[in-house]
């Protein structure tokens, strides 16, 4: 039986070791890889991502706990922290979450803590999503520390992105999490039983009235914020990220922040955007593959003694990277 | 007069005009960045990077500031913020500097709130810092939002990386710094009259233990944590990353912190680390420009109705995305 086969059969074992060949990207890997392919496209993707300090670890496991007990939901968990090099952040992480969730098999956890360049993080995630998928896990959560840009493009390719705030993480945090706004499906205010929870769920409507302005913003567990929108007939609706609040520790608010996702799930299918993004998702990963395929046809093609020489004389000043480029592409068949 | 020898004469509206055309990639700006390249290689390059909050840009200030009235040093800073998308954060922060040091034909300031490809970024600012370079700027400064992996691999290709930290920005930041203390040279804790200080100092000295086992840790400001290390006599010296306590608002620290930058400048130069680190810079640029090629090449090579029919069929689930990308590399001088 191939690997495809046993993790198709629902084998933990065979699953378990596929992942480690798709995230080394060994050639038994991909070949797997390329036969799972078309029993993909099942899964919903969700992305969760929030500064460190948000909890958004703690609130991963407290919402596969709910789809376990609450929905019988097979759940995958992809933790990527690409930033753990020598605190082993990622292995402690597995443990406080396999407390709760080990010894269940409907519950599969994997950490990603590479050091290797982000292309090769993202391009292993897709990989290790794609395997999920096949194996039928219901819903695929791949968690992010969401900071940097690499992160957010890890997030978005997901089909429901959930954004995770916590109250007093700093004032000018905000500056570096418009780029992350835009980007949320649904926005969660964890830690709510902090001080401050008010100003922090202020702060993201108003960041929210900014990225969507003609619409009417919600606050879920709080204040309605602006009246309702008026409901258009035969128009599809659009999507209003929710905020909802969250207790992770204590599990409050996650069935709130389930039902969000299954609304938005449910948006998805409903308006045909489900389609595109899988396109969206489908087509970056393609153009990740394609430069990495050129890269290594260069590679083959151009000898290290000319790509040495060509990096010395730019060292040297004698000749700009732009035209060592331009050279050692031109010359790569000669 | 052409671009570069208006720049090479110090013409202060050419440069501001070059650095767009750079930032835009325009083959105007590649062709001035080919002349000018000869003319790079003197400024010395430093990167600084840190959480939101830490107060850096403000640091980033107070260091300009010292270096143009206490060492006559003519300085380039590049902001470098893919977040801010709608908030103008890189504006506000320009006119908050601005106040300092505007007039001050010395001082070049350059912000970036590029919203292109993180690729595209790191390619922009590798150039706006040569034409700085050629333009005889002695020293550039990248500032760069501290979290994630892109704004670590813009920071790591400065000649000197300085990490800010401050007191009270979160118990468990510590994990995410993990990959961004690997890489810096000076460890600064700003804001240092707030409380927890010496918590920050000691959570940031144990990693650094952790980073550097073998080596002694010194803190500056502070109490010297550990005895000297033995001296090696004919022994290229050991850089020891220190920790420097600085309060940018009041301007506390600086010339301590100048020093420290001008303390590892000399390591670099006499340990032959500077060289080394030009070579790292130059041979990243260099695989950026081919990785970018190529993918142009291919643009051109592939007709997009070959692209869209292979994606089509990956959308279908029909090829895997592995196969597709085979297919049109090998298609593509067909």
């Amino acid at each position: 039986m191939t690997f495809s086969q046993a993790i198709l059969s629902g084998d933990r074992l065979s699953l378990a070791r596929l992942l480690t060949k798709v995230e080394n990207n060994t050639p038994e890997g991909r070949e797997s890889l390329m036969e799972l392919f078309p029993h993909t496209g099942r899964a919903h993707l969700i992305g969760m991502t929030g500064a460190p300090g948000t909890g958004k670890s703690s609130l991963v496991n407290q919402l596969a706990l709910h789809y376990r007990r609450k929905e019988d939901k097979r759940i995958a968990i992809i933790a990527v922290d690409p930033s753990s090099p020598f605190t082993g952040g990622a292995v402690l992480g597995d443990r406080v979450r396999m407390r709760d969730l080990s010894g269940d098999s409907g519950v599969f956890i994997r950490s990603m803590a590479s050091r290797g360049s982000l292309g090769g993080l993202a391009q292993a995630t897709a990989g290790i999503t794609q395997v999920f998928d096949a194996a039928g896990f219901d819903m695929v959560i791949v968690e992010t520390v969401g900071a940097g840009q690499s992160e957010v493009d890890i997030a978005r390719l997901a089909h429901t992105t959930i954004v995770v705030e916590a109250p007093g993480l700093g004032d000018d945090i905000q500056a570096i999490k418009a780029g992350i706004l835009e980007i949320a499906d649904i926005l969660v205010v964890n830690k709510a039983d902090r001080p401050g929870v008010e100003n922090t769920e202020k702060a993201l409507k108003s960041m929210l009235d900014l990225a969507h302005p003609a619409e009417r913003i919600f606050i879920h567990h709080g204040a309605v914020m602006k009246t309702d929108a008026p409901k258009q007939k035969n128009a599809p609706a659009m999507w209003i990220p929710p905020i909802q609040r969250t207790i992770s520790t204590e599990g409050t608010g996650i069935p709130e922040l389930a039902q969000a996702v299954a609304r938005h799930a449910e948006h998805l299918r409903s308006s045909g955007e489900w389609v595109d993004r899988e396109r969206t998702r489908l087509e970056v990963e393609l153009e990740a593959l394609i430069r990495e395929g050129l890269m290594n046809k260069f590679r083959e093609d151009v000898t290290s003694e000319a790509y040495e020489k060509a990096l010395e004389s730019v060292i040297q000043r004698k000749t700009s990277p732009w035209e060592a480029a331009a050279g050692l592409m031109n010359g790569r068949h000669t």
